[in-house]
């Protein structure tokens, strides 16, 4: 028996000792699966078991899940921690339903994911957005200035919790320690969605977790730069100002009643592996990771961000590229690589995004070098003239980037009031029946009731006709957008 | 390619293409997975990617995901069909999300599954309950009768839906045409929670499905008598009464913007094996529980049920089992198995609950007869007297079970009011602040905001001296209850 990852090892030794199950999953052991996928589901399903004595119960966990969920919390230093099954949507929506009463305010900083804008509507919650500083390098948002915090904190004293996204999706974010001191001031709690941060403070050059800076509630998605499978994440709590009963009933209410043990025993394998290893596990990526800035500074065309402003941290594991002078948009970055067998994770108008984790070889990076300098001789071979144009539409749409601008109206009236299907373009001046974003990131373009700008718009087409995905536009050819029906709009 | 299964063979394709990944999830094809798991996971992770080029993306379908949703919607004669990766909860919370306004009344069943009663607070609804018939035969709740429901709908007849559960955990359900014709006269929709009926409609034997049969959203959990990894359900749409945008808005409000593929495939996989092979695909099955029927007519002191009342339906793949003039629990029942390595669904105090499906051999179903009749030994020989003061007090609580006694008060007011700790025997008047139930079948005993009576605890205490594992209770060892602080219990 491997103590270090007992759910695990529970779930190995109830299949071995050869039970019949007359229980669910239907699948029985992935006995009972279709033979066309067996190659590759056939071990997993073995564990794929639900709650048998023994086995303990997520959602009132007093055995091994408990114990699973307890060493977690001691290796991150919270109080609590939680295994999410339904990714850190569900933790970004418990964590607010937990703080915040219908019709509280809430300070959340405005370029939140989707399930941040989710989770305020089914708390009923009222908003107060704070802008984030821009980046201008990297033309993206940046953190939340401390004063402006400050200062919007003095006019809403009775807001109840403050919402940050720390680190944003190019893991760049802010050390939060003095916006922790601060908002304790007013005696409510700091959340913090740091899905993008689960391996933060485990390694000395990795920054420190939200949690350790002072954060009351955070939450981090285990799959995305640690090891668990998809939809596994974490949520931790170490605060005077939670009540963690409440968020449990609340963390039970957005995930399902049969929440899947693969997720949760990969979760625990994650921490276990590193509570083992210790930040030795990453050496081998951050002996590439230098590497590979040693060996791209001859780049001509593509450079890799390396400088950030001294105000932000930078996580060592996401690597982010452009083109000198933006000859060259993310996409097409991304693009060429992809035609070159290397996905990124990401790409904006500016920059495309890799994230390398334990998943990653050396030899991973070192193919990424040489696809660099490919496409570096490409594109100065290919110019196909400067992105002037579409760089001032970029950047009008950015100057307005506000969501506090006053033409909105709250969620609630929105989703449950009639709307229509209009062609894009016409809908200039509507109010958006949906949030619209691009996908990733998922963070909202226009949001659920905001009135559409012609800025908007135009950088919507913009990034259409990149080749973004979009979710929230309403048909295959994203040709349509859902607005309220005027006919319809005051209560 | 195998077009029946398009999207598992796309993330099949992926992965034969050798891309170098530096995008989520961090394990990269199981690559980054700790090494103690990797027997289990190595083959699935290859397949637990994320929304590339080609592999669509599950809130927003527009490929090879909106694809299989049509042709597992062509199977089951729907309009549209919904992949769920958050289990039936996801659809329980998202179909009433999507069709009740706040205040507005839906008739619900009373012994709805936990995750109704949450739909509820969420989309801030006005529930009126409506009891099922008892079938006095097993001690548990049958289905609604359609007289008293077009009752309550005269006296309700502002009530914007219509929710039941068909069939209940044992596979007991009712026929809902006639049902479904009346709610249709008053232009509502009829949601059903058909968790444990996803096989239905799939072969002769089996009893029709609730969209067949006129219900217009309906939810199935392919993980439970199908062949989906756990979390795999459905949600199907048939209705001229449902704005299935405003729905499918839901539907990726409660669940990860980072939706499992794994999960997703085995869903397509089990509807592609159905397409594939039609209901021959059960024929093993139900010769095996037609031979066990057949061959258990000699035991003594333990019954399997087969008759049942005319006006019910009975799931064939479910097997009820009872001691003869219930000398002994179902509890007793599923640990005499489960010593001799049988594991059953479910027990409550008089009936023991196995569910054959395709993952179960003729063998398992010939090691259950022998199993049976040891244990039907073991009960004639060591008699330990009736159990007549046990089924008293389960009567007495069985005979008051009704959610409309008049005192309760709203959820919403539950939820978001402080509460305390009780010890449980102390908490006989108090208002429960939380949703009490032995889990599965995850169906409240005491719900939120509930007067606790004396009935009901001591039907607690008796489940809890069984051994019965709870949901809601306070502490480890379910001695403790959470109920309103009664110094702030008025607004």
């Amino acid at each position: 028996m491997d103590n270090k990852s007992a759910l695990f090892s529970k779930l190995v030794n109830h299949y071995r000792q050869k039970p019949i199950s007359f229980h669910v999953p239907g699948h029985k052991f992935g006995r009972g699966f279709n033979p066309i996928g067996k190659s590759r589901y056939k071990d997993l399903l073995t564990i794929d078991l639900t709650e048998l004595n023994g086995l303990d119960y997520l959602h009132q966990p007093k055995e091994v899940i408990l114990e699973a969920q307890q060493k977690l919390a001691e290796l991150v230093q919270a109080d609590y921690s939680f295994f999410l099954v339904n990714g850190s949507t569900s933790g970004n929506l418990a964590m607010i339903l937990a703080t915040i009463n219908p019709g509280e305010k809430i300070i959340v900083q405005s370029n939140v994911h989707k399930s941040v804008i989710d989770g305020l509507f089914l708390a009923k919650a009222n908003p107060i957005y704070i802008n984030p500083a821009l980046i201008p390098q990297l033309g993206i948002a940046g953190c939340v200035d401390r004063q402006a915090l400050a200062d919007m904190l003095i006019q809403n004293s009775d807001a109840k919790a403050v919402l940050l996204t720390n680190p944003n999706y190019y893991g760049i974010g802010a050390d939060l320690t003095d916006i922790a001191k601060l908002v304790h001031q007013y005696k409510i709690p700091l959340l913090v969605d740091e899905a993008h941060g689960a391996h933060f403070g485990f390694h000395p050059s990795f920054p420190a977790s939200a949690l350790v800076m002072g954060a009351d509630v955070v939450v981090q998605s285990t799959h995305k730069t640690l090891s668990a499978m998809t939809m596994g994440s974490v949520l931790h709590v170490k605060s005077n100002f939670v009540d963690v009963e409440r968020l449990k009933l609340f963390l039970s209410m957005v995930q399902s009643s049969s929440p899947s043990y693969p997720i949760m025993a990969s979760i625990e394998l994650t921490y276990s592996w590193i509570k083992e290893q210790g930040a030795c596990l990453w050496e081998k990526q951050l002996d590439a990771i230098s590497w590979l800035y040693e060996n791209t500074i001859g780049l001509k065309n593509i450079k890799l961000i390396t400088d950030i402003d001294k105000c932000y941290y930078k996580d060592p594991l996401k690597i982010i590229i452009q083109t000198k002078n933006n000859l060259f948009t993310g996409f097409n970055l991304q693009a060429l690589l992809e035609e070159r067998g290397i996905y990124f994770e990401m790409a904006d108008l500016y920059n495309a995004l890799a994230i390398i984790t334990l998943g990653n070889s050396f030899r991973d990076v070192m193919r990424l070098k040489q696809v660099l300098f490919e496409i570096d001789n490409v594109i100065s071979l290919s110019l196909i003239g400067s992105n002037e144009e579409m760089f001032r539409i970029a950047k009008e749409f950015t100057a307005i980037f506000d969501y506090n601008k006053g033409n909105s109206i709250p969620i609630e009236k929105v989703l449950y009031r009639r709307n229509i299907s209009l062609p894009v373009k016409e809908a200039i001046g509507e109010i958006s029946a949906k949030a619209i974003m691009a996908y990733p990131p998922g963070i909202p373009i226009i949001n659920y009731g905001e009135e559409i700008t012609k800025e908007a718009i135009e950088y919507l087409l913009l990034l259409k006709s990149k080749g973004v995905k979009f979710q929230g536009l309403e048909d295959e050819t994203n040709n349509y957008i859902r607005v309220l029906d005027r006919t319809n709009i005051i209560d």
